[in-house]
C-alpha cells in the first residue's frame, strides 16, 4: 500500500535564521508591519510504499532522521497526507 | 493578540521538481528504494498582530499570495500553529 507523508522541517528555537530575517525585514516595506518571529524551513512531501501504515511511518521518522533533517540545529513534524491511506 | 501561522508552499502538480528529484535518486543508495513522489517545498512560519484570528488569517493568505509564493507554479495551504489563539 502507498501512503504519502509531509516532513516539516525547521530550525530550532534561538538558531539565527538568515532567510526568515530577509523576509521579516521586507514585510514592512509591503504593507505588513505587524509580523514578527518569521522562520523559513522545508516542506518535503513522499509517497511511502510499505505493508502498512506504522511501517511506513516508522520509515519515514527514520528517514527524516538521518537524511532530510539535521536533528543538530533542526527539528521535524510528520503529517499523513490525508486521503492516501486506502490506495 | 497574536498569532502564529504555517504556510506551507509547494509547486504544482506537473512541473518538474529538480530539488525533490535529487531526494528521491538519493534514496534507494541509502536503503529505501520504496519511495516515490517526492517534492520539496517551503515551510514559512510567522505571527501576526491582529484584532481577531480572521483579520490575521486574511493578512497571511495575502502575504501568502503576493510574497510568500509565487502563484503561478506554486499553491500554498495555511495552518494555524496551535496555543497560541489567545496570547
Amino acid at each position: 500500500m502507498r501512503f504519502r507523508f509531509e516532513v516539516l522541517v525547521s530550525l530550532k528555537e534561538g538558531l539565527l535564521d538568515p532567510q526568515g530575517k530577509t523576509v521579516q525585514d521586507a514585510l514592512p516595506t509591503l504593507g505588513w508591519p505587524n509580523v514578527s518571529d518569521v522562520r523559513v524551513g522545508r516542506r518535503i512531501e513522499l509517497t511511502v510504499d510499505a505493508e502498512d501504515e506504522a511501517t511506513a511511518r516508522a520509515q519515514v521518522h527514520d528517514m527524516a532522521e538521518r537524511f532530510l533533517s539535521n536533528p543538530v540545529i533542526e527539528r521535524y513534524r510528520i503529517l499523513e497526507v490525508e486521503g492516501t491511506g486506502a490506495t
